[in-house]
């Protein structure tokens, strides 16, 4: 297909009237074609008012149905082949392959979400049988299921422009709910984001769905954003990228005259310990491991190792030494953007007014190239400055070096929430890990043993979240199945007559559900 | 017991320095003894250095062992025989079958949890095993499941002195999850507070738990309760009471460095629709179970039925003739409070500007006496004034008359979030009944047919919630197991070694739960 620059209100491509985007090739600093206008409070309207028409129709699409829309999304994404491969390329400066698993992701990711959808649990059915003869009440027969919150926002992320963007997480999440989502692209990637949108907004066509089901909304400022985290339709907000952009728009949603919830994922600079015994026994293991973490992808993922925290003494210097020669060996990378670039900068001079460098990478051979950076601090320093404790979106990384496992203790109990917590154990380490492990639960999302954060596997396992700053509801995930939930809410009938029943409430359990009856778990 | 006017820190008893708080008899008018002196700041920080201190013990306690403590609670509440009784009588003038039974319902609740933690289906295991060998990247082995958020801090009703106050639904669900609680005592009920509060102090001691996971402060004003809100170390917040009360809790959870989740309860005047043959048919009935529901414990329930919403015509006439009938025949009942009972006044001389009068119950024989009102409008009046909508707390209804099938779902749209909506159909009703569903569903929490909305079952299926400002997180209920979800969150676990893994995520799985394996539940 050839990119029109029009947003998508429902089956309607249209031309907007404000300030423009325009892709910048991050490789070679070159703009690309073509330019997508602004949408106005017009089209948000519109866009609005559609999935509001839509809502109570799709939220009772059959699990079926709706399962197969998911799986028709994925398909219609395959179907873009090589034009979305390539605008991705251009417009992120991420490499093929990267660009190539991240499309599998993203379909494999719509899918397990059909599969999610159609298994039912996500309803959560819940059937109390009526007592008539209770004394000295009798008991109303009440059935619970959950259903959809209604029209959702979603804000895609820069660093991930297929699996957290248009089709993301976020938005197969939603869908998969029964929510009509509404996307504002992410500047960074408006062409890709008009190929998927299109993917979706077809599917929604093929499926004979209420059209209302998905927009998609071009803006630059944050005038498009706040308007739809204000607009009374919107039900809950999805959103990946900075912790400045995230509280704005939670800011926005509580002071609604009904607040919504928002799902913001935000900051997180990763922990990783390193523990005696292991440190000890295959420390330059270690620091080939971190460094190679640490480096993909320019260091641009959510879960990038951002903090190495361990007892100071030789080991440990030893892989400081190790992690440095290799640091200092690697080639600069491409950045997504201008502005994350220049952001990255600024965090690596600001760092560097408060740690020492340990080691740099390779000098910038080209434009938005980030150099890899490796500092070093103790514990005292890194306990009394916050400026320590500051995500920096990139290959960069500090080291805290600690006098004992008390220290490491402090430092643990000093942070901020996070995505994940990783530990390297041997097994002479377990009992110290066994005793840091209640700070790390109450810290992080995720805790990883002899792993690296990289990487986020899309199952029903997954937690990609945890305590605020690292998201706005420590309560939920962003990646995964159990996603779905947060675009979820009870509703209870009691006495209801079977014809008026939905059907996952039905007496004779017509969509074949596990359901909780009276207590026990039906087979 | 004798009642000490003191506070619960833990396991101590201690005097306040502060303005003190009085029960008052509302029947009488006359003041209750002890007084109870108001904490300050230092016993805020005592009561959240504790909870602090127990968080990851408690939250680590085996599913029996806290199943047992919630029983023990319930045990040592019935302990205290008449003299609770007698006291919560006093303190809120409220009939001695309607105190006994929600001291039955209290204890039935505790036991609830009791028998949800030891089920441990609140837990949400999901196991996805590693795959080695899976080609591009091998998968890890994930295990995720919740945990206790930590210390929460509940505001009890001043209208369930004990099924929603010091060990009601917010601090059974919450010690069930695991979470150290701090109540904040409600001031209309203080000595019940400090009977029913060392039950469970008792109950900490016999079950050999850190004295921190629970504690009962007291005091005047809004100072406490921001104090407790605002403190880091508390992680939730439930709150049962006003608008202005909830909103303002919600607004400093909000204003922390690190927001938390407020569950406040607020405002609802469940609407109670009167469909044509239902109406036809037996309109005497419905007028007879309407003033029922209406006046039943002087119209003091969250859920009580403030709104009626039914098409114009002979019929509506004369269930508002048969209504106003019997109402006017409803004795004036003792409210809880002399501030409950101006509030009412109030609110009713406020609707009347707006409404016309239909019916007056008996007036007043004593102090605090409300007297049940029953007013009617027409629909174009209340879609275009805000302060019908406005909940009356206390036996106060409005009749909304609509000309047509369309006015009443203008009407429904028009509606707040609420905790219940009724319908009382007959079989010629359910067309109607059903295209009016889906817009029940966006605004409230439970859906009840043929019913009335007061009396709210304490189950699996319950949900006692609704879109705001019936409360302040429309994905959440109060009431019912579903309840201690709230409290949760949930943490994933990469590549633990068995050894260091909790007992629920174990690989032989040793809780014995049906757990999420490889996307098949477990039989």
């Amino acid at each position: 297909m050839t990119l029109t620059g029009k947003m998508l209100i429902g089956q309607q491509s249209l031309h907007g009237h404000r300030d423009a985007i325009r892709a910048m090739n991050p490789a070679t600093d070159t703009p690309l074609e073509p330019a997508y206008a602004g949408c106005d409070a017009e089209h948000v309207e519109q866009a609005c008012a559609l999935a509001w028409a839509a809502v109570d129709i799709y939220r009772e699409t059959s699990l079926a149905d709706r399962a197969r829309f998911l799986e028709t999304i994925a398909d219609n994404i395959e179907a873009l082949d090589e034009e979305l491969i390539e605008r991705a390329i251009a417009e992120t400066g991420l490499p093929r392959p990267r660009i190539q698993g991240e499309r599998s992701r993203t379909c494999g990711q719509l899918r397990t979400f059909a599969r999610t959808v159609r298994l039912g649990e996500w309803l959560d059915v819940r059937v109390d049988n009526a007592h008539p003869q209770r004394q000295p009440l009798p008991r109303a027969d009440l059935r619970q299921r959950h259903i959809a919150l209604g029209p959702v926002a979603v804000f895609g992320a820069s660093n991930f422009p297929l699996a957290f963007s248009v089709a993301g997480g976020d938005t197969a999440s939603a869908l998969a709910a029964g929510c009509p989502v509404i996307v504002k692209a992410h500047n960074a990637h408006p062409g890709t984001s008009e190929l998927v949108g299109s993917a979706i907004a077809q599917a929604v066509k093929q499926c004979g769905l209420p059209e209302g089901v998905f927009s998609l909304l071009y803006g630059s400022g944050n005038e498009l954003g706040i308007a739809l985290v204000t607009d009374p339709r919107i039900k809950a907000v999805g959103f990946t990228g900075s912790r400045s952009g995230g509280i704005a728009l939670c800011q926005a949603a509580q002071a609604r005259a009904e607040p919504i919830p928002v799902y913001a994922e935000m900051s997180s600079i990763n922990p990783v310990y390193l523990f005696a015994a292991a440190l000890e026994t295959r420390g330059e293991q270690l620091a080939e491991g971190f460094v190679a973490s640490l480096t993909q992808g320019a260091g641009q993922f959510c879960t990038n190792p951002g903090l190495v925290i361990a007892v100071q003494g030789p080991a440990l210097e030893r892989f400081i030494h190790v992690a440095s020669d290799l640091l200092s060996r690697c080639p600069a990378q491409t950045m997504l953007t201008p502005s994350i670039f220049n952001a990255y900068e600024t965090g690596v001079s600001a760092l560097a007014k408060h740690a020492r460098i340990a080691a740099k990478g390779l000098a910038a051979t080209g434009p938005n190239h980030g150099q890899a950076h490796l500092f070093v601090t103790q514990a005292p320093a890194f306990l009394s400055n916050v400026h320590l404790q500051a995500e920096v979106f990139g290959a960069t990384s500090l080291v805290v070096e600690c006098k004992d496992a008390e220290q490491v203790r402090q430092v643990s109990e000093h942070l901020e929430g996070q995505l994940t917590a990783t530990l390297h154990i041997d097994d002479h380490d377990l009992p110290q890990a066994r005793a840091l492990l209640p700070a790390l639960e109450r810290k992080a999302g995720r805790l990883l043993v002899n792993g690296w954060p990289t990487g986020v596997e899309v199952c029903d396992a997954m937690v990609h979240g945890g305590p605020f700053p690292a998201t706005s509801d420590a309560r939920s995930t962003s990646v995964g199945t159990a996603a779905i939930h947060r675009f979820l809410r009870p509703v209870c009938y009691q006495d209801f007559p079977d014809s008026l029943l939905p059907a996952a409430l039905g007496h004779d359990n017509p969509l074949g559900l596990r359901r909780l009856v009276d207590g026990q778990r039906e087979a």
